[in-house]
């Protein structure tokens, strides 16, 4: 039976690894690489190193055109489930034509493979479409764990809802059932357009765990200036830009939670 | 200066430590043990097992009494916040009288540091009370991830959000602005006998990634006595429990995304 392991490989920081992850890189012959070309080339090298620090012998990269996504349309949906529909033919092929009988074939999903990413929907397409193999999903440490991490930041307040989301939605509702709002894919600063946006505060990373890793974090209205200013600068500098943030509405009123206060009396 | 490593080492299984956790627990000579020792002894031996599997040469456990929280008051927050503050008295002591000048004294978090877990807050509180040290936090595989991949789910549908949130909570209030929770520190079956169960799918696992795990999935209302009588069985049996799930709202009128109708027409 051919194996098709979907391994998360971690936020950008080569150690993110898990063993699991290093145990399933050297069991695999083949790797599976698709990627747009023309940008990102940091991130393909970043992946090549891994595979090669891991894998346990000679191995196979296969690499394919990654089919171009309809970024104009209004219909957002739409449009990635067309994206998908298109990678699946792709996925197919290469599980198909490109994977021997018995061979091990991965594909190495940066973050989670459970956080915002097609591969495990995709996959699963081209299981119904009859083409027969394993596969196992390996989890890996998502941009938002690490964004947590390199804050020192819980993600969670005591007894109290996170809520994870995008900046397109962000832009649309801000969201009022929690008060800790994770926000991914946002193409458009919309921190610094949202209603309320004082209540918050923000911890922005970008390039989390690699050596371009920025960090800034404070009141949503004292900081959002220099956090778009600094992804515009970086983007244009790279080519690209992998952000994450978590905002956390506080309370400004002086009635701060009592950990808070005796964290202040006590400094 | 003293170095306080709070590391992630994931949800069960020894195989979810990063590179990173293995390389800070090599560099630990003292790691930190808060546990009440009547329950969870295989947790205890599972760490233990951890430690000595990564440890660079001999180490010093150093355990102290974890305070008892007071589980039968309402005002939970409340009753978290004392116990935490308890906590802190003995991080403190820990550290101060533990810990040598330029030692690296270690805890070890299951999951994420940063998923419903106080150990990042209380110390801050320990750092706010003047005791001198240096700490960072190193990001581990979430049972939340580790539920996902064993499921083999993403937790997030295409630009759509994801709630996290309690089982205390969830009993109060199902929300509304997110089709996709997650469901953590459940111990009241909270989704049996949530309103608009029957519009809901179910994907529930314990003892994520050791060799106990228990994996159960479907319709709320098909798997909940399932559910509810393994899991009262398994508490039973080991003397304890961790498990979460997620809660997928699904279309049961026929008019399923797009992406689900095509995989159904493949099969």
């Amino acid at each position: 039976m051919k194996r098709v392991p979907i391994i998360g490989i971690g936020a950008g920081d080569p150690d993110h690894l898990t063993l699991q992850a290093v145990k399933a890189i050297a069991r695999a012959e083949v790797f599976f690489i698709l990627d747009k070309g023309e940008v990102k080339q940091d991130l393909v090298r970043l992946r090549r190193e891994i595979i090669d620090a891991h894998a346990a012998g000679p191995y196979r990269l296969v690499e394919a055109g990654d089919p171009a996504r309809d970024r104009t349309t209004p219909a957002y949906a739409a449009a990635v489930e067309d994206w998908r529909a298109r990678r699946a033919d792709v996925f197919e092929r290469l599980i198909r034509d490109e994977l021997g009988a018995d061979e091990t074939g991965a594909f190495l999903v940066w973050g989670d493979p459970a956080l915002y990413d097609s591969t495990l929907a995709i996959v699963e397409e081209v299981l119904g479409r009859g083409i027969a193999f394993e596969y196992e999903v390996i989890p890996g440490i998502s941009s938002v764990s690490a964004l947590a991490a390199r804050h020192r930041v819980s993600l969670t307040r005591v007894a109290r809802p996170l809520h994870i989301t995008t900046g397109r939605r962000l832009a649309q509702h801000v969201p009022v059932e929690s008060d800790d709002i994770v926000v991914m894919l946002d193409a458009r600063d919309a921190f610094a357009t949202m209603p309320g946006a004082s209540e918050f505060d923000i911890y922005w990373g970008a390039y989390l765990g690699t050596p371009d890793e920025i960090l800034i974090s404070g009141p949503v209205t004292e900081v959002a200036d220099r956090i778009r200013a600094t992804r515009a600068e970086a983007r244009e500098r790279k080519g690209w830009i992998m952000d994450t943030y978590l905002l956390r509405k506080v309370d400004r009123s002086g009635n701060a939670d009592p950990a808070a206060l005796r964290r202040k009396a006590a400094q």
